[in-house]
């Protein structure tokens, strides 16, 4: 396929349209509030939808894989692709089914993933997702060896097509529904880091780093 | 599109094939763990991933949205969709940036949707959706009136064609790497609760009925 041959993505925002935005400080924070991220594509006639690890470097979202992997070669032989990133931030209770939902905050991101070539280039963006993934962790862990770098493929992903949505207002029942006996709110959720687990293997017995403890995971 | 051109999906495992299964009790656990999947499919050349709200009934998987959705009404045309659910576990913190990695369950499933057309069938959808969605709610709730249940598509998609990952192991270091005065473990991470928050327009003061305790939503 041409890049003649591809019209773009459909972005108009039909349905809730106050909830649709273009910001891109707004798309960053959620992208970045992240660490998975949800990849599609079609292989001919077959959508996939794969969980993916991701960073964002700028004005671009990066992607990691092996350069076994069948999706990342896909990718990077520039198949069109649509990124999402969602958090479902609560569900939202209302008086009714009908006008009960959820609050989320999601950024579908539209384009197609170039990988990166030069090992220095690669290397600069595994430590990005590195450091994003695991904050503070590049400070203690060796540098990546051109055998894991050549191992790796890294694709950039452009955030410059994309469509942000949240949703965080309180219920909006019918009128008819308020005087209604019945509790309506909104239950919060939040993805938590957990005590950390030390691995069975570990030789030397070391206390865990403070940027590992789990309140430094957001 | 005729069925004649449609191979299915391609669901071989090539990456990671100790962690692939197909699993379908294994599937159904994933699947009724999480209150949102991702689902992917193509408009012409152009694939989107949208987030939405799922359950299950028994061997199918049940989504809503409103009739005025584009996505509702095009996977009710029986497009291609693949409808992922993940849940990230944790952060697999190995030694090197290179075997670090993540926890995580993800299902995979390929098909066809179908929209439900009778109201008693509508009817039923919806409250497995929202006693999913809400554990306990549907005791305390009015039913749905004959014109949310005309406003609102259900979409059936058979949970046949699926593939289940799960990664659930320790780091897997090079030996090489044991011996480093690294710390070495997992990060568990799981999505949790938090104190209701009450609508601003709640009427009559209303105590928080048991099952919206935060410690009931897993």
């Amino acid at each position: 396929m041409t890049d003649h041959d591809y019209a773009g993505p459909d972005m108009r925002f039909r349905r809730l349209r106050k909830k649709g935005s273009r910001d891109f400080a707004l798309a960053c924070d959620i992208i970045d509030a992240a660490r998975i991220c949800h990849v599609g594509f079609s292989l001919g006639q077959q959508p996939y939808v794969l969980p993916m690890a991701h960073a964002r470097d700028g004005e671009s979202l990066l992607l990691h894989g092996s350069i076994a992997s069948r999706l990342m070669k896909s990718l990077a032989d520039g198949l069109n692709c649509c990124v999402t990133v969602t958090h479902l931030d609560g569900l939202v209770v209302a008086r009714s089914a009908f006008n009960s939902s959820m609050h989320y905050r999601s950024v579908m991101i539209f384009g197609r993933a170039t990988a990166l070539t030069g090992l220095d280039d690669k290397k600069r963006a595994l430590n990005i997702l590195t450091e994003h993934l695991i904050p503070g962790r590049l400070t203690e862990i060796r540098a990546s060896t051109r055998k894991e770098l050549n191992a790796t493929t890294v694709l950039v992903l452009p955030i410059r097509e994309f469509t942000v949505k949240v949703s965080d207002a309180p219920p909006d029942d019918a009128a008819a529904d308020l005087d209604a006996a019945v509790w309506a709110g909104v239950i919060p959720f939040a993805l938590k880091a957990g005590t950390p687990q030390a691995a069975p293997d570990m030789n030397i017995q070391i206390p865990l780093p403070a940027y590992l403890a789990k309140n430094r995971f957001k």
